[in-house]
């Protein structure tokens, strides 16, 4: 057989930095990474797009990213999008063609920027656009909820939903620099505040027993605000992701995701509640439902079972939905591990839980078992409520 | 200033193939790239997308590939989508979403492969339209024109055009395998089996003086129909540019592009002259210019200069076009180092000819010089066609 055998490694980098008022004229870090990145000769363009929902919590944002790209001689702002947050972010494709429309009229180029700031949807939709314009514009992102600062906003995903499913369109893309904003955080709702933690939740109990053992401890005080608490929870957690990709198939070449770990009933719970269930709390849901049906087939011990059930309810996160209770609505639940499977191709790919901190990929899960987990965890936390009233 | 850093590399390896009459039965090579690919458990799904011209030439082509695939259990075909070749394919998105609606209508996922047969465009459109959906879908190429089998097909590009710009869409986003089947060559029109060599001579100009040498004696011989010929002038044109994409900067993060020779010329004559000329017919012009360019800045001497012009004529290519002889449209023709530098970004980044065989990278290019260049392009062919009669 006549063949030419074609080989090569492209190796990314990035930084992902820890600040808090990143466009005070006072703050050096993000000043610092564009002159690091300084063109001899070119002055290169910067294209922001920000989530609606942080200018109405900062209106003064806008005014301070224009005085502070002002300062800088080797860098020009092109302009500031804003676009609706949430879901409506990925699923409306206005906001998509309103990126790739300022990049044709501004001439973004592949030596410009393009900056998302906001929550996950927003990032994930910028990203998108911003890897497929010119085969790749470098993009930033600056996330500002607990959920996209520990978890998604410093990986490598992007996408948008399409024909009603979610991430139809997307691609593996790094970005060239993440800067977890603190101070973002101390604008969100309580219940975003808190749902975010439970992505910390997973990767603790798939990779890191030690921090579990921390986030037990620190439950209490990250509720209350804490934070100091929330800075080192999403340090940890962002730190655990990242050493995720660089060690395991960053662009998802093969089958197993084991930090989708409790996702397949966490997206299926997102979508028939139309994005009402927050991801986070959905995460919870559905990693109480792996976590009770790796119990029930004797796989996990239950004085672990208790501590992560407890764990999850201590964070303010309630381990059912009507959606998993009723049985006329299991069978719409069952179909998630299907979408789940879909998405990826090939073998079902599932992690469980052996243990705190150590997962294990399963190639199957029973129908019957799954709706007695969720019977089982139904029964449990009507107990649970019973014994503290 | 607190950060975590993040490093990675991927690996990436796919094989070229050289056969003929990959899907007749006897062909093994198609069944044993697939076999090597199998998976255990799982039927993996291919939907091919094939050019509208190739089958117009192949009327039994969809006959063989159901047969073909028919044959091998862990493979089931999904569907056999016919599209428009030639920039049609890139320009009209109806095509682009017909291939992604194939995927959602069949669960074409992530284990299952995409195959494109046909020219550059319907190889870049497909590509593009695998590269996003589901964040990757694995794909193959399979090139039926010389151009694409000795440059675009076997490279890591794809794209459609948006906005009226070429390419405004696309990704890096190497194929799992590419095919390169002589026997598509044999119904080309005398016009698309010589326009593809232009590429060949591009790559020898750059790196390969021998390779120069051995088209200067096999011109004549290729022009002719020597298929022993062509096929090894594809060959050796796929391997110098695997080597250059495998060295060099595989996902174009940095700005040089040594590959687009000639290309700055070509790619706005392409344009003006509304895809009616082909892109080999312009990249013999655009090298040909550049290479006037080189000689009367002192850089190549005259005795390369003219063998190269000799062997470009040799080849059956008219060095000159209305579009670049008339002093009314030479401003147009200009505006394509302007486009050829906002595709990229940052430092305008050209490569000239030193020598047969030795390209430099330049970072300007004079105004007053390529009008020059031209003028002396159209005496010199004036000349030589007055010699000949």
């Amino acid at each position: 057989m006549d063949y030419l055998q074609q080989t090569f490694t492209v190796q990314f980098q990035y930084k992902v930095y820890f600040t808090s008022h990143l466009f005070t004229s006072t703050n050096p870090v993000f000043r610092s990474f564009l002159l690091d990145n300084e063109q001899e000769g070119v002055v290169k363009k910067i294209l922001f797009v920000v989530d609606k929902e942080v200018t109405r919590f900062h209106p003064m944002l806008k005014e301070q990213i224009v005085e502070y790209i002002n300062t800088i001689p080797s860098y020009k702002l092109a302009t500031i999008i804003t676009i609706s947050g949430g879901e409506e972010a990925k699923n409306n494709e206005e906001y998509f063609f309103k990126v790739i429309n300022a990049v044709n009229r501004f001439g973004i180029d592949r030596h410009s920027l393009v900056v998302g700031i906001g929550g996950g949807s927003v990032l994930d939709m910028t990203g998108y656009a911003s890897a497929i314009a010119h085969r790749g514009i470098k993009h930033v992102r600056i996330p500002t909820t607990v959920l996209s600062q520990n978890d998604s906003g410093v990986g490598v995903k992007n996408g948008v939903n399409y024909l009603g499913k979610k991430n139809f369109l997307g691609t593996f893309a790094p970005p060239v620099a993440v800067f977890n904003d603190f101070h973002f955080l101390t604008t969100l709702s309580e219940r975003d505040w808190r749902s975010g933690i439970a992505e910390a939740v997973k990767v603790a109990l798939i990779k890191d027993a030690d921090f579990f053992c921390w986030l037990e401890e620190n439950a209490a005080g990250m509720i209350a605000g804490d934070k100091d608490a929330m800075q080192y929870q999403i340090r940890r957690c962002a730190e655990l992701h990242l050493q995720h990709i660089a060690k395991g198939d960053p662009f998802e070449i093969h089958s197993a995701r084991p930090l989708d770990f409790g996702h397949w009933c966490a997206h299926k719970l997102e979508q028939l509640s139309d994005f009402t269930i927050r991801h986070g709390e959905a995460v919870a849901i559905g990693i109480a439902l792996d976590c009770a049906y790796s119990y029930l087939t004797g796989r996990l011990d239950e004085v672990p079972l208790k501590r992560i059930l407890n764990l999850l309810q201590e964070l303010g996160f309630k381990l059912i939905h009507p959606l998993i209770e009723m049985d006329t609505t299991q069978h719409l639940l069952l179909q998630g591990l299907t979408d789940f499977q879909e998405h990826l191709g090939g073998r079902l790919s599932i992690t469980l839980l052996n243990d705190i901190g150590e997962g294990e990929e399963v190639h199957e899960m029973n129908s019957d078992c799954i709706v007695a987990a969720s019977h089982w965890l139904q029964d449990y936390c009507i107990t649970a409520q019973r014994q503290t009233a």
